[in-house]
């Protein structure tokens, strides 16, 4: 009879890990189920019908018998099962949001039920990528309105994990773009020295050499709880940690996720992503960092103004204090690229900012005083002198100490023991002139390829900025790597995108490999670092 | 040693059904190889490089030991490897495609070799899903100019297997939107009996509850090789036959898998999916049936003229004759939807032509017509009776029952042997009046719910047209299923879907199911087929 079919499984866990959720059974089953391969599916336990997850269906005959279902222990857990629970699969209906994202393919305004239920069912699992890409393009192509963004703020925050603290949070974000941008290190325990709140929370690098929290990692454990976190917080007022673990609008990780796919980053998603993950974080007052310039986030001052009026309205809808500093971009923050090396050059700032690059101390303190006036530490047009004097003081260094201490590192390293990688190459000037151009990209590029941020190691010093005059076999550049192979990468890539233009310097000579062209350097590959 | 690591795997072939191409290795592997889940990978056999295929890798510590990988048999056969064959995996580079899908996202024209790249890249697997949705997404919202789709069209056409017949070859397609549209069942055998040469190749359903593959299945077989398929032609002048089998245009299956997701159809992509597929099926001559009205793919005249236009210009550029036909979409084509009814419906118009639905006859000749005068057979004006003649002499009946012969099947079926579903249910007009709406979208959802076009005697047959009088307790619809719990299921669909709109009807009464509502029917549940 067709209509009495086994409808229950028997659950068999196995370690499997994928991008996506996946259930595999028998393709006899799947016949008498009437699913099929690909099938969106409805996976829990019968006596725990509220716990249920949704999967994509694969069929096998030969890696799993009649009868059984090989789950993930991911699902598993999720649905609260154990090997040989019984388990229902059923077809997951169409998702509700499947029209409402056709209606922003087409033009219209969502209202906050209809984007609710898209973010809502992200995190289900039940809308896909190819779904979510159509959200996103649309967005990208239509724009959202300032209800639509905060209703997509809303959706994102509500999606986890939700962190408050006793005492009012301040925050220092960066939208991005920009190499060697290791800031935060000093602006943290300069806020937390003076008496207010800092729990930051941050991510790892996507497409940089190093996130904050990759460089953070290399002084002091970054992968904390929830409940350790706050401890830390409330111990010394700050905390440099990987907001990865804490599970804080993880709608926002699913999304950004798929926009890296097709490098998509639009306006609207950019502001709901920030705030919503802030508001999760339990932040009431922040300054945002929008680097301007070539080849960072925002191309001209007019996007990074209209960017910064979006934040703070957007702030102010749901209440978050928003004050943003508008950056110069177009080459990295300091010197130092890569996970040590830029947790060097920031130690060593902390504990000599008199013989730190002007770049890293200036920066770092122009927005550590936009905190300060914002929380009334500090008066209107005093904030930076007062973030100096903190900083010029070794409280900020002292402070660090401490948090490093709290998560779990040596308080006492000294830059010089933070270990680089062994492998060395040096890059000199070919000419005498004025360096006209630094590409972040390039530079970007070239320490990945060496290895950064995977190898902690790996990176570049850059030791000339753009401006700066030039002797010709001046040393303009260092890139340091773990692996001998992924030096040579480095090289390959420094051939192909010149990361530092000199007025004069030819940039390629044809037939390739002549005399003076930029790839015509001495190397000491090989000689450990100073 | 990190630089010594062991990079040949064993081959498991394992019977593996899933959307995507996957395999499976250890995690220990993957760490050694520097692969993470949800990579692509290339997977070959090292002896055999020039067979690479792309797969997304899946991690697993329990299904597979180390130094194994298993592999789906599809894939196997792919790389032409077998159990225990050496298996090299390795990182694909990201695609090509990228770039250039990323070019069209902001509204870039695209040249011909950046339209095969991406068109290549989505047949071999290293571009996915969300990365089709950017790119036919792009071509929604920016459209595409006609030296762009004829570049398409012709990356589509060179994606997979080309068929080619020793004389001309005429062809009918419809873009499709009306149920019941059995009209190929007609003009084939019309066109074969005229002496000319129409190998139709067509699809299954997809959202209809009835393709012309899945109608003609009911009276031979549509699963033909491309062997089989020109044997059929060359034999009877004519075949119709599922065209999914045939790899022809591979690429525009891709494609329109994705598209389904998000119901999207933009044009660009409509008019290359039509011609590449005709160009690879070989096809030198065809008219095109463009249903217009509500609820069909073009809303407008105006749509229709301008989509005609677009197809005949491609056409030109192609070298194939096209002649567009803009017909009347807004409800079905004869009575009878659902494969084994529609068959039927065709059936009974070769052999009694006179007695059957004018719709029916007067498109399909019309239709016949076209090919009979681009053909030459006709004079200009003459095709539509020169196809009727053809018809009423019982000239293309006779070619039919050729055509079922020569594909397998029965060719002295009668109408009335063809199985119908069981479980019938019958709808009667409530009042008095006039038929002033058929939804052609209710009237599909409520055939799929019966179980059509999966039950081959599911469907239902529509015994009033718009305009028709009726009188109260007139039998209007009947539905047919093959299980009982189908039928049920089209009864709640019809319950909010009224198909058939009677003037002076009640359409809703409040509160709900008093007197007089749509759901008001006589029920004759149970009753066989008549």
């Amino acid at each position: 009879m067709k209509e009495e079919k086994r409808d229950v499984l028997t659950a068999s866990i196995k370690d499997l890990t994928i991008d996506e959720a996946i259930v595999i059974i028998n393709h006899e089953d799947a016949e008498e189920l009437e699913l099929k391969a690909g099938d969106k599916v409805f996976v829990y336990d019968p006596a725990k019908s509220n716990l249920k997850t949704t999967a994509t269906l694969i069929l096998s005959r030969d890696l799993v018998e009649r009868g059984r279902i090989i789950l993930s222990s991911r699902i598993a857990r999720k649905i609260d099962v154990s090997e040989a629970s019984p388990i229902k699969i059923t077809q997951a209906p169409p998702p509700k949001s499947i029209d409402y994202i056709k209606e922003k393919m087409k033009g219209g305004k969502l209202d906050q039920m209809k984007i609710k239920t898209i973010i809502d069912e992200m995190v289900e699992g039940t809308v896909g990528k190819v779904e979510i890409m159509s959200f996103v393009l649309s967005e990208q192509f239509y724009g959202m309105d300032m209800d639509e963004i905060e209703y997509l703020t809303r959706a994102i925050y509500e999606s986890g994990e939700i962190i408050e603290f006793n005492k009012p949070a301040y925050d220092k974000h960066s939208i991005g773009g920009v190499p060697g941008n290791k800031v935060s290190l000093l602006i943290v325990p300069i806020i937390a020295a003076s008496g207010l709140l800092i729990p930051k929370t941050s991510s790892r690098a996507i497409t940089s050499p190093s996130g904050t929290a990759d460089t953070m990692e290399v002084l002091a454990d970054v992968n904390l709880s929830v409940e350790e976190f706050k401890k830390v917080a409330e111990k010394t007022n700050g905390a440099l940690i990987w907001g990865g673990a804490l599970n804080l609008a993880p709608a926002d990780d699913i999304i950004i996720r798929v926009e890296r796919i097709m490098g998509l980053d639009p306006v609207p998603q950019m502001l709901a992503s920030i705030m919503g993950k802030k508001m999760a974080a339990g932040i009431n007052t922040m300054v945002l960092d929008i680097p301007v310039g070539k080849e960072t986030k925002m191309e001209s001052i007019d996007k990074a103004i209209d960017f910064a009026r979006k934040v703070i309205e957007l702030g102010n809808r749901i209440g978050i204090r928003v004050q943003a500093g508008i950056t110069y971009g177009e080459q990295p923050v300091g010197h130092n690229i890569g996970p040590a090396l830029e947790a060097k050059e920031a130690l060593e700032a902390l504990i000599k900012p008199k013989e730190a690059p002007a770049s890293l101390v200036e920066k770092s303190c122009s927005l550590a005083g936009l905190l300060l006036e914002m929380s009334g530490k500090a008066p209107l047009g005093m904030g930076h002198q007062m973030a100096k004097e903190i900083l010029y003081s070794g409280k900020a260094y002292e402070k660090m100490k401490e948090i490093i201490e709290a998560q779990g590192g040596n308080p006492n390293i000294k830059p010089e023991e933070i270990p680089l990688g062994e492998y060395k190459y040096e890059v000199y000037a070919p000419v005498d002139g004025f360096v006209t151009q630094v590409s972040n990209r390039a530079l970007k590029e070239i320490a990945r390829a060496a290895g950064a941020p995977k190898d902690k190691g790996a990176g570049l010093i850059l030791h000339v900025k753009r401006g700066r005059k030039v002797t010709a076999r001046d040393k303009i550049l260092e890139i340091y790597a773990e692996r001998s192979v992924r030096l040579q990468d480095a090289i390959s890539v420094l051939e192909t995108m010149p990361p530092i233009v000199i007025e004069g310097m030819l940039l390629r000579t044809i037939p390739e490999r002549q005399i003076y062209t930029f790839s015509h350097y001495e190397s000491s590959q090989g000689s450990s670092s100073e």
